[in-house]
């Protein structure tokens, strides 16, 4: 499927007039056709523009309400629980990443539960968004049911993604991670093409590992990171998200007619407050410093999470930020 | 190797016996044993009585010292900085754990960031520690380089495990793992019976993944769960670790003589500050439930973290305690 390569600011207008017409005002739907036009302008593409669609179809079915945003249910210190309302899920999240920031600012530590919100899209982008003020961000959320238990047929865990940033001057880093061992959606494109998966991709029907993703998909059987490693963190995950939040479980939005009423918990430190100014960049400097300079094996590199992110960013500004030629028309068409 | 059944209490005076040898004072010799003992009694038998003797040495050799006690650096407010002095890596990490819980109880949320401590030996003692007391308890420690970086010839990460804990009245969920896929005290038992690993466990010398547990341990190329994700998570908790305490790296570790001078971090979580007690119970339930309810493939078994760890102290109990009979027999020859 061709690219095409649209400036960042036409990529980010066409997207704002869209989310206008389905009934965002002017500064949410600005806000959220940024997130959306960064997260491709980064690279992730996966959770931008590819999944536009997706969230216009929950704002038909009424799973998403563009008018709707958090409010306060608890507070106790740092500790904060919101109900996102049902709003786009990604600003529920920036919104949360902010509160918790402020709480930080005040207590070192802020962290926000949220519960009855809507898929984050990328999840990467609030982990950026802490480690841009200085501040660490660490944030995850769970999923409707998509990964089976370690050892069972059915799929009962979400792929529960965890982010952790950690700012630093000459880089962030940034972890964005699922549970899961590979996207759904990369296997799909992998089913697309006929090839394989590189690693085994998910569990067949006798239970064994398999590289096929058209098996992996059919039997909606994405094996876990680190197999019963990854099953474990997720329903770690899971529990610490609907606990904190009083929010629905995957279990719970298994039930619901689509993915939706998401639990998310927001998490960020203020070095400053903490006091560990003093030796916090030299650290991470000696530490990745280190890491870098690791012997890799030939055709292989070594980068730490997030690395690739500041590259990618800065030649989609230069040369406009790549969508699929008709991901893109169909945008352009449905614009009134 | 044969094992023996040793009473629980049998075992821990005997340990406390040989930790007064060695010059711990009443109290600690207990603690200290309990510890060690308690491990065995979990059934977790790579960081109990087999690795006594490690900490024998490690005293000897000077870099593990029995009279040392954490010494507070730093406050504010739910955080504390605290250095470990190189006391014995278990104690630490208990005091650390239940300093965090008195400030959770203060705060809703309490965090110890230690530095210049010991390895803790089996990192789930505390997170049981905590739910034992009601609370969330997370931990996270830095190790020596042990793990290549993804497509890394060379060990820089450490394989630096995660402790998660949940309370809960039916048994609680407690998640215990390292980084790597494979333990390489797993993988030295599997080497002597010729035996391969079930899955991939490292990385040989051409890059490609291996199921050689030899291989492996001859090129401490363990490989991390979830590849590229677990080496991702790997490098995120030693940045954490060591910018939280201000103490060593993995990296700093493995330029000692010795794995000492480790970073760790504790949480601890208090459901009742955070008001979390309305549905706490009920949400871990319904999520387990669900979760223990998934048809499992013919002879496999859906566990949740820690579920197989309560039949096991309560069959031990009974039993008593299975110890190698060597381990046992050189332990009670070195007794004065």
């Amino acid at each position: 499927m061709a690219d095409v390569l649209i400036p960042f600011d036409l990529l980010k207008s066409t997207l704002q007039r869209a989310l206008k017409q389905v009934g965002f005002e002017e500064a949410r739907a600005e806000a959220c056709a940024d997130l959306f036009a960064r997260t491709d302008l980064d690279g992730v593409r996966s959770h931008g523009v590819e999944r536009f669609a997706r969230l216009l179809h929950y704002i038909e079915e009424e799973v998403v309400f563009p008018d709707k945003s958090p409010v306060l249910l608890s507070k106790a210190g740092f500790f904060e629980r919101w109900d996102g309302q049902l709003g786009p899920g990604n600003l529920n999240a920036q919104f949360a990443m902010s509160r918790a920031m402020e709480l930080a600012t005040e207590y070192g530590i802020g962290c926000v539960a949220l519960a009855n919100t809507n898929h984050w899209m990328r999840g990467g982008s609030y982990g950026w968004q802490a480690v841009e003020e200085g501040k660490i961000g660490i944030c995850f959320t769970n999923t409707m049911p998509n990964m089976p238990a370690w050892g069972a047929k059915e799929a009962k865990l979400g792929n529960n993604p965890l982010v952790i940033g950690i700012p630093r001057k000459n880089g962030p880093v940034v972890l964005d991670m699922a549970m899961s061992q590979f996207a759904y959606g990369k296997l799909s494109r992998l089913a697309q093409t006929g090839e394989k998966a590189a690693f085994p991709a998910g569990i067949d029907s006798s239970g064994e590992l398999t590289d096929d993703p058209k098996t992996v998909l059919e039997n909606q059987s994405a094996v876990p990171m680190g197999l019963w490693k990854g099953a474990g963190l997720s329903l770690m995950i899971d529990l610490l998200a609907a606990i904190l939040s009083g929010g629905k479980s995957t279990k719970d939005i298994g039930n619901e007619k689509l993915e939706s009423g998401l639990s998310q918990v927001f998490i960020s430190l203020d070095p400053k407050v903490l006091g560990l100014d003093g030796w916090f960049e030299e650290k991470a400097e000696s530490i990745l410093a280190d890491y870098l300079g690791a012997e890799a094996f030939a055709g292989k590199s070594v980068f730490y999470p997030g690395q690739q992110t500041l590259r990618t960013r800065t030649r989609n500004l230069e040369n406009g930020v790549p969508v699929a030629a008709k991901t893109w028309e169909k945008l352009v068409d449905e614009l009134r």
